[in-house]
């Protein structure tokens, strides 16, 4: 299969990100290889991750996006307007397609580029420009194609997320967290687009014009952001049963498709209230469907670099995929029975008979083996005699703890046999 | 565009749930137009959901898969071997793309299948075998495909997942909500397919084989079900900070890849512990992603519809997808400013002067506008005098909150301007 040739403008992180991606393709499931044939920014000297020395430079990205050396103009300039817009609108009208991450870009002319892109008849794909790594923006588009959407609702703002997760969790000032966000790299210096809403409100429209077939006008969007949410705020409603979050979405009306961005209360069992920290997360509903959700990292260079270069990979030749995804070049791996240095704590549920001695009996046959216990939990005996023990073990290896169940076969005093399960690690 | 033309073999819940979408095809996001040409099913004069009176009529699913008036094959016969197999097989060396929803038939056969396709150049497609509504499948094989994937796990078996959530939530035994689950529909008559992690199984051997470009073979799965899983073993686990589940999982190991599943104890607060009743869930974790949650209604006929039409939606002739996937034949909706009868509950918060008749006043500019309080919180007033409290209101009205909103503009006592939040209603 022929290389697919990339000009990439822009290298900041993600642009960088996506470059070490391209250098270690042989690992990834591409449905073919890919190559990076140009490259732009706007300094050419800057120190960066990536070494870009052997690509050829362009001052210029609508230049780039012109060439006839690329089969795809990768966008990663970033703004609604100017160089971000020119170049994009060369390469579709070169018949090239565009994967962008520029979310601003989208939401803002993403109709009129739809227009282009389709005189052109070339895609113009943005995965990566809402909610950095989750696939939500093709399984919308594609998977879920056959829903009635009537909701897509969700968390689009990682540093929004942050804020407000932070502030109730630790009783600081908004304030005081907005900097500690910024020192931690999770908010900009300027973090008005974040925090105003705005950035939430432009992903929030992307979704809104797939879900709901609509015309995307962002000039109806309604827009409020975190700023007038105050400690106290949170707090009273956490005593209350809700957490405030920044939520984005739209909703199918008879008048149309309303989008809007604002601090809402969510109550504490609902499953959006639980979305900590800077990631996101997008719930669609509608029929037959019911509602599916989709939680991830919202930003960063890998995530974000991640869902760039998925949207790459469907650019190859269109003929049948792989019903595996799985394309000759890639080195198939065996299923294999079991993983031979895994060590895990486990759980250990046994019924002893009520008599002295069957307890240090159970706990000596585990010790014996090198599985110590964490916790343990006796209840009283049932009306049988048999009194229920749990047991949560310190971590140990695959060979112990085959070894201690082994011995617990053999002890003297078990009623039935035991329950033992393994102790899922911290997500 | 030329109508896509399907057979349909086998028309139980799900069979006749994609007849439906098709019949309201106008409401969805296709990339054009489909029709059911032939259909075919054990009995033709069964009473059905569907009116399949002017379909051709096939006695045998591989007569259909073999005509020459069908552009795909849709495979709802179920079973991993005998007829759904030999129909499969048929229509993929006739050069017709297949979309199934058989997660057995994949999980056994899906290797050689996925070549025989492959040979043809033909799409097999089978979304709807993991999970149901959850679009995991082509997220996995066609977003992702830039992640290395290091770990696929979930929960892929309402069934057992319902049965662990309500032993636990309601102190019944395994027998008790077993049956419950079978007289709700939530379990098959004979349920051993899903209790004993069969099911699961077969489902996390699929995704392993897509996230690991891995040869499928279903033979080293290890599969334990929920049959040993008792009460007791529930609420001792949850009395020492775990949530049993029963959990599907494919691991990259330096061997091979290690798929199986097993009940396991989550943290508390493991993501995954939360998901309760008969949802589905699926975590992919890798570089440079990080980690991805997908959530949703692993079964039924809706969301199982809805996956496999989103997999015959994959199979128009592929040029330049629309960018927001809105073709010519999608009517447009607008973007508009507001949800006009839209009702919500309210969180308020204020800070009011620390003197008598403050709280009065508030209460009767809401209560006059008819917003009335369902719960109200007051703090102690802080150095400057100001008392803050919080307010959640009943449901009410845009006109009604917009009132009252207006009134509070024009109260003597506030300190400084209200927050004024919408509530999220349940999920």
């Amino acid at each position: 299969m022929k290389p697919l040739r990339l000009g990439i403008a822009g290298l900041g992180h993600v642009g960088c990100g996506l470059i070490e991606l391209v250098e270690k393709q042989d690992k990834l499931r591409l449905p073919g290889p890919v190559e990076v044939t140009g490259v732009s920014a706007r300094s050419r000297g800057r120190n960066r991750n990536a070494d870009i020395s052997s690509y050829r430079w362009f001052d210029d990205a609508a230049t780039l996006a012109g060439d006839d050396d690329i089969d795809v103009f990768v966008e990663l300039v970033g703004g609604s307007d100017g160089p971000a817009k020119f170049a994009v609108e060369t390469a579709l009208k070169a018949g090239k397609p565009v994967v962008t991450a520029n979310k601003a870009l989208i939401a803002l002319h993403g109709a009129a580029l739809a227009d282009l892109a389709s005189e052109n008849n070339v895609d113009l794909l943005f995965e990566a420009a809402v909610a950095g790594g989750v696939p939500v923006v093709r399984a919308l588009r594609d998977s879920l194609s056959a829903v009635e959407v009537s909701r897509v609702s969700g968390i689009l703002n990682g540093t929004c997320n942050f804020l407000t997760t932070e502030m109730l969790k630790t009783g600081r000032s908004y304030e005081e967290v907005l900097a500690e966000a910024q020192k931690l790299g999770y908010a900009e210096a300027d973090p008005t687009l974040d925090v105003s809403g705005m950035d939430a409100a432009h992903k929030a429209a992307i979704l809104s014009a797939i879900a709901f077939s609509a015309d995307l006008d962002f000039s109806k969007v309604a827009v409020e952001g975190v700023e007038g949410v105050e400690l106290l705020d949170l707090t009273f409603a956490d005593r209350l049963g809700y957490r405030i979050k920044l939520i984005a979405e739209g909703v199918l009306t008879e008048d149309g498709v309303v989008c809007r961005v604002a601090p809402k209360a969510l109550p504490h069992e609902h499953p959006l209230a639980r979305v900590n920290g800077s990631l996101n997360t997008v719930r669609v509903e509608g029929e037959p469907l019911g509602a599916v959700v989709l939680t991830g990292p919202g930003a960063g260079a890998g995530p974000t670099a991640s869902a760039v270069m998925g949207d790459i990979a469907k650019l190859f030749t269109p003929s049948a995929r792989p019903a595996f995804g799985r394309a000759d070049h890639h080195s198939g791996r065996p299923f294999t029975t079991e993983i031979n240095d895994e060590r895990s704590a486990y759980f250990l549920r046994v019924r002893l008979e009520d008599r002295s001695g069957a307890l240090a009996e159970l706990t000596e046959a585990l010790a014996a083996e090198g599985v110590s216990v964490d916790k343990l939990m006796q209840d009283s005996a049932d009306e049988n005699g048999a009194a229920p023990i749990a047991i949560v073990t310190h971590v140990c290896s695959n060979a112990e703890i085959n070894a201690a169940r082994k011995r617990l076969s053999g002890l003297s005093s078990p009623i039935d046999a035991p329950l033992l399960i393994r102790i899922e690690a911290a997500a």
